[in-house]
């Protein structure tokens, strides 16, 4: 796993870890370059004639979609493949074997799988830059870098921060992203608020410690509602607790219209999305709320900067 | 569902109702001018930069095919997505949220859906234009448009046709939809020929004759034979009858070669696929079948036209 | 299933046997010519406004791939329908009537089936070129092609060869193109080495031998390791075998690093992938190794100059 150090060139993308303050700025400079070029009508060739791969194991229309949006909105063309079933797994092939087999017909491959780590496997037996779209309870870089271009978009700052993330933050790799890469700002406090059974990993603690950020734990939504700038809701799934213990703590990590009303004027509500059930419908139209809008829509673009920049100088 | 009046940009196509004769004009005509130019060889960029979501929740290769297609012979991009094991509904996702994400990444959708209504709901939650590619029982008004097309092409008129329309007309969306449109033109006949127990639904009955049409009955395909322009057949479906009653009245919905050379010189057979035995195969080589060629490529120039008139003044 | 002839144009590939060695040596230019133009980052637009539909009844995300990276590279556009779960199979199409509906949309179909004989039906109900791209226990003509171009590329020669080829030979249709297009070239000898139930068919040895190669058996790689020029690698099928035949004689059909190293200085080993455990890892790094990247890439060139050469004169 190659640092970036300021040049993006051939180089694979598996982890935030990779990514200095200067890298993201370049990164988010060429995004915010593409996403006032699409919104004005301009047609970008940027990268015509190149092909991208969307190898993806596990089936995420969202993410694929993005991708393969954001290759396209550059000129070049896609080759999807989407879901286990329809790649050759069914008949005993390995990784590497389909790494190299999806280099020979495209420029950059964009991986989805259900093992952490898959990722750097991947990136290491290939010639052509790899982008991780999310492995297992791993990492999943592009994800962390559009909620930071977000976060940096509407409030205009990255430091100085009070983030609260919420959810199975043991298993929840946009957790793991976002949380490592806030933390190389300056003064940002990070406050983890999960089920006492799937906390933030203490590897991920060490890191963003390390980086300079407050960590803080909280025990349910309402303990910090008030007081923070950004509120990133994630999953609590249902079916890694018992039905009472559920039933029970449930209600700490839901977000209502009520509460969300509560919060902060210039503060944001995020979520990586799809949701089920955390954050209510009546939310949807509170204007703090970026999930259903913004998040996405940056997701393309800060795809397509990524794609632009390994694949020509 | 805003009617079209003449102006389909950013509009989204739910139903036939929201075309006026003169809306058909416009359309029409762009469509014979691409069947044109392609048939010509020509290479059409008017959509150069634009990106469409094909979100089909159910799998159909033809109509998925057909919208891919006539996007790109217009030069623009993909985002397919087919059949709702790859989609984020198998992780409780809501359709407005995923109209929400892919309205992020596309300037126009194209959605399949099993439920009636759901294009209409998907409609409203969409700021780019949403194009109904069949919904359950519901309506399917390209392919209705496709063979109007077809019709005026073949016959050189829209009016003064005597057109039986065959199969479970109660759940038949494409019989839905080509009614209420051949409707609307003057002095033409309608005949219903389907099962008693799966008859044309009470409110599209009471649609087109409120437009003008005569609206006839008929138990069996030989009835109006020879009186006919248009045969327009679909599926009847053998699960939803009792075995003995299918039996006994299956030869009234089923055309063969010996019937179909019966019919008038200038009458066309139609059908909108996939068929399961309800036109058997020695009707083929009959020039009436239009089918098999002609409806199936004026398909993809009807989408190619909405397609742009949809996205660019 | 019509010869070549020196003309491509519009002609269905179904078979090597439509190949001459003229018709060989066009198509391995054009390929060539390709290869070096990607290489140099050449940007080609031959198939700009042309349609692929990949059809395939099976996955196969390396067949399926590498035609949709080709088709692209040349500008072109895709219309992906892949997995039988994704056709209107389910519906019980006839393979003729979704021929017709996918040529009403597209200019060339890449059709993948089951069943040995479909690509030929498929190629008969099609007024546009059709492409076999794997028929069951049949051929598949494009994986042949790019193995002889691999071993043209590699060893500057395509007679006066000693070529082993290993595996289920009986249901192997890699296997069977690739024999019969060796045979075409004069002093070439075949080793056929195979589990005794399924030796290569009666059928393809009568063709190999009529055109004038020598046909040779062996019972094991071992026999032959220090003399062939080429070792073509395919499966074996545990599941064909009792378990107890299977144990006894699987090392007669597995290649190890150590007998790679056997084997001659100027010698190739191949495979058409995916492979289940019949080449192990460790020849992976052996510089005869052609399976992991020179025949995949090879194969998109190949596909790349095919496609060009049916669709333009």
């Amino acid at each position: 796993m190659k640092k970036i150090n300021g040049d993006f060139f051939n180089k694979s993308i598996v982890s935030v870890d990779q990514f200095s303050k200067a890298d993201i700025e370049i990164l988010f400079e060429l995004a915010a370059e593409y996403k006032k070029g699409i919104s004005n009508g301009m047609v970008f060739n940027d990268l015509n004639g190149k092909i991208l791969t969307a190898l993806f194991y596990e089936p995420s229309s969202r993410t694929i979609g993005s991708f393969l949006g954001a290759m396209q909105r550059l000129g070049g063309g896609i080759i999807p493949i989407h879901g286990i079933l329809n790649t050759s797994v069914v008949k005993g092939e390995i990784l590497t074997d389909t790494i190299n087999i999806f280099q020979s017909y495209s420029d950059v491959i964009a991986i989805r799988h259900p093992e952490a780590g898959a990722a750097e496997i991947a990136a290491k037996a290939a010639y052509i830059p790899v982008i991780n779209a999310g492995d297992g309870t791993g990492e999943h870089p592009t994800q962390g870098l559009l909620d930071l271009f977000t976060i940096l978009e509407k409030l205009q700052r990255t430091n100085n921060l009070k983030v609260a993330i919420v959810g199975d933050l043991k298993y929840g790799r946009t957790a793991h992203s976002l949380s490592k890469l806030i933390s190389i700002y300056p003064k940002n406090t990070l406050y983890f608020i999960s089920p006492p059974q799937s906390p933030m990993p203490d590897e991920v603690v060490k890191i963003v410690k390390k980086n300079g950020a407050v960590v803080k734990t909280a025990k349910s939504i309402e303990e910090v509602l008030k007081t923070i700038d950004v509120l990133y809701m994630t999953r609590v799934q249902k079916e890694r607790m018992e039905e009472e213990v559920y039933e029970k703590m449930k209600n700490s990590f839901i977000l209502t219209g009520k509460m969300a009303r509560a919060m902060k004027k210039d503060s944001l509500i995020m979520h990586p999305l799809p949701r089920v059930g955390e954050i209510t419908m009546d939310v949807d139209s509170n204007p703090r709320a970026m999930y259903l809008k913004h998040q996405m829509r940056n997701g393309m673009f800060i795809r397509m900067a990524l794609l632009r920049l390994v694949l020509k100088k």
